[in-house]
């Protein structure tokens, strides 16, 4: 990277183009972006025709814009048909419209009908991330036949590790993987070699659920099919891995309230993130008003012991940290599989008895402390332990109990994090606290 | 499955085992998670020998125990030299000390050699999840030999997708993909064909790191090199995937407080998850006695004035979330690689902004519902006001802040989420409160 950005500030022309054509893709596509974009298309120019359309792929969307204003016809229709069609539309769904008309335009009628067809696939679709250049076997073949149309047809296939063996009408009857072919003598029937019924995927299904299909069965790459069964493209191991990725940040900003943004916090600027904020800031505070309610309620209680209020940061602080780990706990196993709504009461009973645990501790740890810190003053530590204890219970419970309602009512489990728990759980400690308060004291 | 559970049930052994054949590997283990633990030693000795290892490997650790513990020493013995040696490491890993020592004594020297190394390797490095089974080529071959040498050795190899040209020595000389051997002539040199110089990690890595390569570069597989550059395995990318997923799982449950524990939850013992969830539970308990203490040095200031109290779990609830979004951002940035330490004065200049727009619309949305909802007490809706818009801001930056700073000390990032966070802005905005209350009403 120092070398390729050295040569660069020398404009050593001629040793920066001998030094790109040792590099990775990957790499020179972040030294484009280490440069000044202006002098983007000039560097591009120098990218080996046989790298190009791979270094494009990595790009920004800025810096694809970039270089095909700047290219001519002939260059873009160049790079269009080098990319692969996935890559092509990611990048078609980026740009402004009248670059869109201007690459369309330049794109071969076959590359334009599909990134066309791809266009119209749902976002979250199996068909916005899978790919159309699928090594495609016809039926009848044997494995010397099909190791020559590969060898012959191979070069634009994403991946010739599996080929699919169709029929006449493109109906998918079965997957043969290269490790096979080559492993097999040459007059072996390729139909007799191949897995019938393979692992497949309808092209209008969820994109999450390719790649836990794909993870589960360990496949590097898995077809598409349409309605009626016919080979549409296949979707490969990387770009699921690029979705299992975007998903879990998705996750992530969805457990923190932060709406959906597949942007690099770094590249955002500072309105969409306060925007991607706000709403659930507003909400959880416009919420929390539940809360300052009922603490009115309870004015003449604190009123009277004052004391009482210092130990409300302390119980609404770990009634919320205990429902946010039983909330984490389902929410992940639920994203992966491993739990379903139907075992919810089994989650009930062991968040039951954890909490019990848990709680039972940390009310015996805390009625000591105090015990020590406040002599004298029992009552208050008996009744600030037994709420402690009290909430834990309540908050695991809600914590666990809201993502599987979230799930069976087909809201996303996500959304039932941190702070949504901890927005219920304070005010439902608050309740616990000053209901034993009343009862021991009276007020 | 269901027809499976059915012929089980009917005692339909033959039928069993002509549907087993049938099945995909990973359904065949699901199906045997599912029968009595007893049965299954039964059903195991129906599957054929060529997928057994394979539904083997795929088997929850008690089960494999099971089943070895019923297995002849030549039944043992042969489920040992099909299994990948990483699969059989995994399960060395998890059985108890005297059924390993009769599993090693069954293993054929090499395998028993290839275990004990891999057992040597430490948690969590590239070691510990790489596979031994690299197809390799011997520097000098051309396209025809090395087709003909993947042919004949390919069998046993994880995957042949990929091969590794190496030297006398085994010093890893470059790849070669299947892909280009097949579309390359067979008297082309494979030496003049293969990547010089190819991405590898060394054995001794962080496995996190070798994930990131991998997806940086979108690759199948990653040959893994000794201090001396010598080929001693590879990393296939399901198992990547596999890695990819538990640490993400580890990530959402350090930033909910909870121990790492890769068991699945509904697997898990209720005394493991209590344990798991107590210690943060505990610290996070005591540190908020920092608020109470912080509380009690104000008590006079909500005696005079209780409604104060009221609107403490609005402000403290409101930073934490605001202090979480923050945190949550920066950590998942730092995870897949967005954000290092170093952009820490753009991170922050762009959490105050945020931090300022959200701050200023809360702040003013919470001045006019307390103007209509406490008329004639525009003094407390002022302070309750420019607390919660100073609460916003100070959260933002202490949550975007703390996660780079345990980066830098080397603590794990994921540590600083919520929790922490909400623990730490509690106090502060308590200050900030009942600092503006004290300057504005002289309590």
């Amino acid at each position: 990277m120092d070398k390729l950005l050295e040569l660069f500030e020398n404009k050593d022309w001629r040793g920066l183009k001998a030094a790109l054509a040792d590099e990775n893709e990957v790499d020179t596509a972040l030294f484009l972006d280490e440069i000044e974009p202006e002098n983007v298309p000039l560097v591009f120019r120098l990218i080996g025709k046989d790298m190009a359309a791979e270094v494009f792929a990595n790009l920004s969307p800025e810096l694809q814009e970039i270089i095909i204003r700047s290219a001519s016809d002939a260059e873009l229709a160049s790079i269009l048909e080098e990319l692969a069609v996935d890559d092509a539309v990611d990048m078609v769904g980026e740009l402004p419209a009248n670059v869109v008309t201007r690459v369309l335009k330049n794109a071969s009628p076959e590359t334009r009908t599909l990134i066309n067809r791809f266009l119209n696939y749902p976002e979250n679709s199996v068909g916005s991330i899978m790919t159309a250049e699928a090594m495609e076997l016809r039926t009848g073949m044997n494995v010397g036949e099909a190791i020559a149309y590969i060898r012959k047809n191979g070069e634009d296939s994403e991946t010739i590790y599996t080929a699919y063996v169709i029929d006449s009408k493109r109906v998918l009857l079965g997957t043969v993987s290269a490790k096979e072919l080559i492993l097999s003598p040459d007059d072996a029937e390729v139909d007799k070699l191949m897995e019938d019924d393979p692992i497949s995927i309808t092209v209008d299904e969820d994109r999450e659920t390719a790649v836990k299909t794909m993870m589960k069965y360990d496949l590097l790459s898995m077809p598409v099919t349409d309605g009626e069964g016919r080979l549409v493209g296949l979707v490969t191991i990387d770009d699921a891995m690029e979705v299992m990725e975007d998903e879990t940040t998705e996750d992530f900003r969805k457990m923190a309230g932060i709406a959906p943004n597949e942007k690099p916090y770094l590249k955002t600027g500072v309105f969409t993130i306060a925007k991607d904020r706000f709403l659930w800031l507003l909400i959880l505070m416009v919420s929390s008003l539940i809360t300052c309610a009922i603490l009115e309620t309870y004015e003449a209680a604190f009123a009277a012991l004052p004391i009482l209020v210092t130990f409300i940061p302390m119980l609404t602080d770990t009634g919320g940290n205990a429902g946010s780990q039983s909330a984490t706990l389902i929410i992940r196993g639920m994203a992966i599989g491993e739990i379903e709504p139907r075992d919810i009461f089994r989650i009930l009973l062991k968040e039951f008895t954890v909490a019990l645990i848990c709680g039972f501790v940390l009310c015996v740890v805390n009625f000591l402390r105090m015990l020590v810190q406040y002599p004298g003053q029992t009552a208050v530590g008996i009744t600030v332990s037994l709420s402690l204890m009290a909430t834990v219970i309540v908050a695991k419970l809600v914590g666990a109990a809201l993502p599987v309602a979230a799930k069976v009512i087909k809201v996303d489990p996500a959304l039932m994090a941190s702070p949504v728990i901890s927005t219920i759980v304070d005010a439902l400690s608050l309740v616990i606290f000053f209901g034993f308060a009343e009862a021991f004291f009276g007020i």
